[in-house]
């Protein structure tokens, strides 16, 4: 086992876990990218979101990665987008402390498989695309989403047909809603990162 | 510590604190009983509801008390308001186990001073209800009430002029919404309650 992962105390873990299994989600997002050869770009994201920002703060601290904001009507932000640590630390830390409901050993379970299929850049391919797609409809009971399952299958059937070659690597990020820009701030003041148990 | 409490994974312990932490409920009801010479009835419960219902079946297999019902539209509720099972079985678990929020340590502590009030009986007296409203609006962010502070206490002055004396037991519960008895059911179906940690 990792040794951060040694270090984080046992009832931190678990109370984390019990509390993302309320209120933590796991994503997969497509974006149009209508220039490029393959036409989405795939992103994975853990995120929660609280009015309290104490247990935010302990995600930030104990997984070591992501970002913790302030929406402007009060409430607090704590998101992993970045690949490598989702792979390296919000993987691990859920499979350390596991899941008791049906619900989220599932969709964790199906988030695994489909960054495990990023690892391999099968994202970059529409093979790829195709069964990362089919494993999302089985995640978040259907969930939200901005675009669905034939919309983007029917965007790929029509560029296979127009095979235009273009670079496939760009820099944005999924943009879930507005808040982000408008006036949302970095975490700065500090909060009480003790627990008292 | 009490041997049941001992007997409590703690995995089980901080994953379920954690849980509550984010979807679980600590709440102090007032119900109007105009005929009675202390014209409101007060009731306290813990209560938690999910999609899924394993996580309340653990709540009711390691807190030993409560009950686990269904709604028509497939959310699980899960409730405990036997005052005696929320003093000797609801608050230990919680003392045990703890909460990391601030909100949370919060309305737990509220929630534990009025239920000390209740157990010297204060709900039984004009005074002691007063406290009790005055403890009560400090907790669940204001939350959703049938009765205001306002409303109850004026209805408090108008019973102190009259002081009509009629018995103060009844048998009645507090009713929080319609479903539960529009096709609820009793949780009778088994469910996988050994977590797989």
């Amino acid at each position: 086992m990792d040794s951060r992962l040694k270090r984080i105390p046992l009832e931190i873990g678990y109370y984390l876990a019990g509390f993302t299994d309320g209120e933590g989600s796991f994503n997969v997002s497509f974006r149009p990218r209508p220039d490029y050869s393959i036409p989405w770009k795939v992103s994975v994201s853990f995120n929660v979101s609280q009015k309290d920002q104490i247990i935010l703060a302990l995600f930030k601290r104990y997984l070591g990665c992501g970002t913790l904001r302030s929406r402007p009507d009060g409430v607090w932000y704590y998101e992993v987008t970045n690949l490598t640590a989702v792979v390296e630390s919000v993987i691990p830390f859920f499979e350390r402390f596991g899941f008791l409901s049906a619900k989220k050993k599932r969709d964790f379970s199906k988030f695994k498989q489909i960054v495990a299929l990023m690892q391999k850049e099968a994202h970059l391919t529409e093979d790829g695309l195709r069964e990362i797609l089919s494993i999302r409809e089985e995640m978040n009971d259907g969930g939200k989403r901005r675009y669905t399952y034939p919309e983007i299958l029917a965007s790929l059937s029509k560029s296979s047909e127009t095979t235009r070659q273009t670079p496939s690597t760009d820099g944005d990020d999924i943009v879930r809603s507005s808040w982000r820009h408008e006036g949302a701030v970095e975490a700065t003041s500090p909060v009480a990162l003790e627990p008292d148990f």
